[in-house]
């Protein structure tokens, strides 16, 4: 037996035919007040016209009643299977402030604490500092600290009293855990979960200690904590698995991480919506496949704001145009989970997506919504057999046996 | 890699929402002569205007094309595996007698039979003794034997040749096979599958001369066989495994010995159909998970009385108010096998069911049978699956990864 990823792989042929996913993020909703979700009752001419000529289904993500975080998400888009390939806290935490995290580099998420003396921790959120103190402290703890017993450190601020640490060097794995109490009170120091981590957890705790002498005269936040150790995971890349040449265009640094994670270009899309748009048009004739990033309708979800995710679906679909004007062999449409207003969080309802190419069977849809895509004959699809179904449609598989 | 239910029971968090998963025993049908299945032809207006507000689907029990049993049927509808998780005929048996089963306690089936010189078996179900003859012979057998080879024996009477033998003691494992030459002819003792079995399958065969020994006057009943050696599967409990406190309201033995198995507290339900929807009322406040077992679906559809099973269907839905109006958070309708009338037995058929909580997506359904749910937006679902999905619509799981 092998998995649906190494079937896939190995049936995989190069060509010239181009691939586009099209992630609005947290695209799923719920019925809102006139009955339909934010997508049902957004104004969609273009998703539309797409669907009727389109075949529609239903994502399963991670599996039934599993509500995916973004990683997952995202990794199951791209043909991985989420609950193989795990993403650490760290990692992703690192890969959303833009860090370069290189094979080997252990993360760690830190917090500025409030030390008392005798090794104490008083408050492990050093009362919230402003994010603007925590420059300044990441700053000063750069300039005095750049290596801990061999290990090269780099420290990246966050917002209010989080900042990231990635260490490098020979020998460190991240089987440790946590250097946090959890709650004020003793020091709780790193430890080994697995004697590989020896060397990782002793290097930590020398760097807390190292934090303790350079910001012994700061108050509140004079120390620190580390948890979430882990590295990057060694995940097999889409150009070598697949034969193709795979771009992102993204606006967040968090999902062009995941990108470069799974060894995607990252093209260059600026801050805004139609950016993404643009980047592709920009970049069609380097590369074969194109993930676009929307992340704005998983925000307003967030927000519990159903009109404006509904009016996000909206500008999505009167920029849709610039990327079907490019002619893709394949285009699949999809959400990395469903975000409804109601719920102001990722949840675990299935997502809505089509998938258009000269090689589809129509079904007639009316529209694109989650209730359309419930009858869809895609039916309810693990999400990361996607990518497998956009190479096909491609005409970059070849037959299984004889 | 994780099995479905440990991905489950890591995500699960306490809360205060209420879970309710009535089971129509046997409840998927097939078309009778006017069109309709049991279900489809009954008159349902409770159970109809739940479904409009739900979603629909279909469970596939076991597996595709298998029919299940009770046990599985069930198991599968609290969220085990029943591939992975079995349970032996001996046990099964022993919870349909009501028989209180410990950990390490090994079950058999017994069967009175007739034996000749020389250990040869003549009949192996003597005749088929009325279970009057049987119930006397299994007091008999109690006042001679509560020991044998220092593990303690309980026997109860089945019908006519049946009775189940209890083994407990240390050392005793099921790693036995039968004792009963399956024709008649020379007697085959029990042999052990593997060395661990070897003391239980010394006990049995002492057992079995013992019991020669004690019915050697008896005509045609003077002796026995045992087979389907099996303890009680270590089953983790539901309580643990997501932080639930589950209940259940049945009136048959082995519905009752089957969730108590997974961790149920038995309600007090009498002999009758409304004491299932009386016992939830009146302990509402107590458990947050309740399970409601209707046998007399399947009962109807095993005499093939297509028009009582229809009735039957009309009393539960005349019935359901009494649940619904306890406004649970979640509320699951299901069966856990197939029993068509047409068939008069358990069938490998999908088994309609249908989810209603407040953060459904409701498809509009018309009513609740067979092909509505055949449509519905929940596909073909495997039954296990359903444990988590009531879990995630009572907001008691977290998100996967970040």
């Amino acid at each position: 037996m092998f998995s649906r990823m190494e079937l896939i792989s190995g049936l995989t042929v190069e060509g010239k035919s181009k691939m586009l996913l099209l992630v609005l993020d947290g695209l799923g909703g719920l019925p809102g007040e006139d009955g339909g979700t934010e997508l049902e009752s957004a104004h969609r001419p273009n998703l539309d016209a797409l669907a009727a000529k389109a075949e529609l289904g239903m994502l399963e993500i991670v599996d039934v009643g599993v509500t995916p975080g973004s990683g997952p998400g995202h990794l199951s888009l791209f043909g991985y299977d989420p609950l193989e390939f795990e993403i650490g806290r760290g990692i992703l935490e690192a890969l959303g402030l833009g860090i370069d995290v290189g094979p080997g580099d252990v993360c760690a998420r830190g917090n500025f604490a409030t030390w008392g003396d005798g090794d104490v921790v008083v408050d492990r959120r050093a009362g919230r500092i402003p994010t603007e103190k925590n420059r300044a402290l990441v700053e000063k703890l750069r300039q005095e600290i750049s290596e801990v017993e061999g290990a090269r450190v780099r420290l990246y601020p966050g917002e209010e009293h989080r900042f990231v640490a990635v260490f490098s060097g020979d020998g460190l794995k991240d089987a440790v855990f946590d250097a946090d109490p959890q709650v004020a009170g003793p020091m709780k120091w790193a430890t080994p979960t697995d004697p590989a981590g020896e060397r990782m957890a002793h290097v930590a705790n020398a760097f807390i200690r190292k934090v303790r002498d350079v910001l012994r005269d700061e108050r509140p936040a004079n120390g620190c904590l580390l948890r979430g150790f882990s590295s990057a995971p060694h995940i097999p890349s889409l150009g070598e698995l697949y034969k193709i040449r795979p771009a992102a265009a993204a606006t967040y640094p968090m999902y062009k991480g995941l990108a470069r994670l799974v060894g995607m270009e990252i093209l260059e899309a600026g801050k805004e919506l139609e950016g993404v748009f643009d980047a592709v048009a920009s970049n069609w004739g380097d590369f074969d496949y194109f993930y676009v990033h929307v992340k704005y309708t998983d925000s307003r979800g967030e927000d519990g704001d159903f009109d404006a995710k509904r009016r996000m679906v909206e500008e999505v679909d009167s920029l849709l145009p610039r990327l079907t004007s490019l002619c893709p062999d394949v285009i699949a449409i999809a959400g990395d989970h469903s975000t409804p207003a109601r719920l102001k969080a990722h949840s675990w309802h299935p997502v809505p997506f089509m998938l258009a190419s000269p090689y589809v069977r129509p079904c007639g849809a009316k529209s694109f919504g989650e209730r359309e895509c419930a009858r869809g004959s895609l039916g309810i699809m693990p999400a990361h057999k996607l990518m497998g179904l956009m190479l096909a449609h491609a005409l970059r598989l070849v037959k299984f046996g004889a």
